[in-house]
């Protein structure tokens, strides 16, 4: 058995930094349970005489990435600088030195992953990306181990850190999304071009990975019907609390006999789901299987030292799978093929918000609409508009369970009614019977 | 490679059943994943003949326990009819028989789980027992696995379904123990005999086996200072509730500087903490690690189908090892001796209501007592008691972060005061800064 474990770190930035700290701080425990060392060999950067906030050996630092691939000494890489096609080269270079590869690349791994794995796979080689989804939560384990035995059925995640935070601030402090997304670039829980969070992209990344490892298929991030927070306001917010619920940025992925759902989409929940609760940066991921029922795995979804903890927990797989000589075992290709449902097989609640005319019959022939669809309503809020010249009222209803075809066929014949001045929002409701 | 792994099963009760039921409707995807096929050669149980809601061959069932123990094609034994002593020399024999272990008995491992995973070990054998913890939730994995690169501080857990249940209900519904004791054992959510929940037991048996995975321990049961539910009154949750907090039987389990403290006690909690939304007869486990932060894992702490679920998970793995020739490695023996903290180095806020004399002085009495002990407060609430004849007030105060001795000291002191006729209640504090 070997008695060191050499690794090479593609990348030495805010993870990067926290993966050498922890093999560092921790590696009393570490050395402990392996019964093993974990050396850091090299490490690929772009600028080697970069200050940075932890101490290297200058001689570790390369910026060629053939020392890692082609170095005869390394057994792992760890993947943490980011980026799809030149990292996806690197790694498959890697795997075909026979390195294990631990990343944390959710980009990389929603695009291609399927493509990498099954090399790995050939190659008897392990990739693990624990830290690609929700940080520092071991949400991935969770689902391919501690759940093995059950059938998944639905999960709904918070995701995204950066959007939650935005949500829970605009919530709290009723502030319109424009200026807590400022906030929140001042206090670096978003980029500076948060395009990829606010659009729900990020999100729908992740949910690739987290549909496909519980439902061991191949879904496409294509196939992930995605929408951002961007069109939300204070006043959806301030309705949807009226009636009890709280919007958040909802990842789905939901099977029934053999068909999928995976979406992103703003979505109200009770003002008591577990997932309402989760608030600011944190994420959380609500896994509801046949056997087990109702769980919820909570934690940080970013930052240095939760996603590096993840990292270094992977990495402590693969070192254990080398020592005990049965690395390339973990990955199972995916079991079933992948049917997405239409838009009549995805059921849901939905809260719509329009502004119609104050007038006798308004509310007849608006309800009439819906009745024609037969969708029925389990809650209705009708209240003057601030602007009574305008001589309009907002409705605010939210729908019994109805298929989402329903759902815009109403949306259709509303939009072509007079009486109906605009339809201001909608969205999903989950989380209740 | 083996084609078909035999399990005996011990037991055939609630969780036994859903044990068979999962292996039988799950059976297409486990086969899948684990590349054969698992059958349940022998089941022990008490009487062939009693009727059960699961169809089952009647001559895998016996009454002789030998008949697993000394069969040849059984590879695993789950065991899931409890006991101690008993249940203790059956896996022994099991174990030296070369036979791999699956149990959700938390009392066997509590007490003698030490030995009976280090002989496994030396039989090269695995013992897996995730079910015994928070049923469906998949903790020890992550505690040993997921987390396994963090360094865990302090861990909090709702680990009583029985005792959450009843203490939501009297929350809720603000009723006395006794009559929401009365109703839960209508509903099957406590026992006959509900002692080893309301007292605490139940969650210390868990708190030692998350404590000595989290810590590298080896934590005796007898280390756990316990403390049930029964003298918690409508009073308690109303004035808690007054302050911004909830009441919850936590166990916590603390480590700082090697020195660690394991309890279970009912504790509040602040009104929006994670566990304080923990309802019903759900359990959580919230672990803060060094590098991961603030985690939480929530789910369904008993029941048939979630507990199974746990085992049947562990038996994948089991399943897994034994194909891949790697049994016997899981088990890591105890890293560290184990050290108890004194009451000196037990932190805590304390919550405390007493009933005093009302009248000029007996306040300035009552905080010179926490003054010579060094106890200032966060949060003090002063109001008379409904029965003004007696001429006494009730005095409701949190303290600042203090140790256990000084908090014990100003009891003795306060108890001494004849101002102070009664100190109604007192408990810990927790989940906040």
């Amino acid at each position: 058995m070997k008695q060191q474990i050499n690794i090479g770190l593609c990348g030495l930035g805010t993870v990067g930094s926290g993966v050498v700290k922890i093999l560092e701080n921790h590696q009393e425990q570490i050395k402990y349970k392996l019964g093993c060392e974990i050396r850091i060999t090299k490490i690929l950067v772009n600028d080697i005489l970069k200050k940075r906030d932890v101490a290297i050996d200058p001689s570790v630092l390369t910026t060629n990435v053939d020392d890692l691939i082609y170095n005869d000494e390394i057994d792992v890489v760890v993947e943490v600088m980011g980026g799809i096609d030149n990292t996806y080269t690197i790694l498959e270079q890697a795997i075909l030195q026979k390195k294990h590869i631990i990343t944390a690349n959710k980009d990389l791994m929603a695009v291609s992953g399927a493509q990498l794995l099954q090399l790995a796979k050939e190659n008897s080689c392990d990739v693990f990306f624990e830290a690609s989804v929700a940080g520092g939560i071991p949400i991935l384990r969770s689902l391919s181990d501690g759940l093995a035995s059950d059938r998944i059925q639905k999960m709904m995640g918070i995701v995204n850190g950066t959007t939650n935070f935005i949500l829970t601030k605009m919530t709290e402090e009723q502030l319109p999304f424009a200026s807590v997304l400022k906030e929140a670039q001042e206090l670096g829980f978003a980029e500076s071009d948060p395009t990829a969070d606010v659009e729900g992209l990020d999100a729908a990344r992740k949910m690739t990975l987290l549909a496909n490892l519980a439902f061991k298929m191949n879904i496409r991030l294509e196939d992930v019907e995605t929408q951002g927070i961007t069109m939300i306001t204070e006043d959806d917010l301030k309705f949807a609390n009226q009636l009890g619920y709280t919007i958040k940025l909802i990842g789905i992925a939901a099977i029934n006999d053999g068909k999928v759902e995976v979406g992103v989409e703003p979505t109200l929940l009770p003002n008591d789901h577990p997932l309402a609760l989760v608030k600011n940066e944190y994420n959380a991921v609500y896994v509801y299987g046949e056997a087990v029922g109702e769980t919820m795995f909570y934690g940080p979804g970013a930052g240095s030292l939760p996603t590096a903890s993840a990292i270094v927990s992977d990495l402590m797989a693969a070192v254990k799978n080398i020592r005990l000589g049965v690395s390339g075992n973990s990955y199972i290709s995916p079991q079933y093929t992948t049917q997405l449902k239409d838009n009549k097989e995805r059921y849901s609640k939905y809260f719509i918000r329009m502004e119609v005319d104050d007038e006798t019959g308004t509310f007849f022939k608006v309800t009439d609409i819906f009745a024609n669809q037969k969708v029925s309503f389990e809650k209705i809020l009708q209240l003057p508009l601030p602007n009574k010249e305008l001589n309009t009222a907002e409705i605010v209803m939210v729908t019994h369970t109805v298929n989402k075809q329903q759902f815009l066929n109403c949306i259709e014949n509303l939009s072509e009614l007079s009486v109906v001045k605009k339809i201001i929002s909608y969205y999903r409701v989950d989380g209740e019977e």
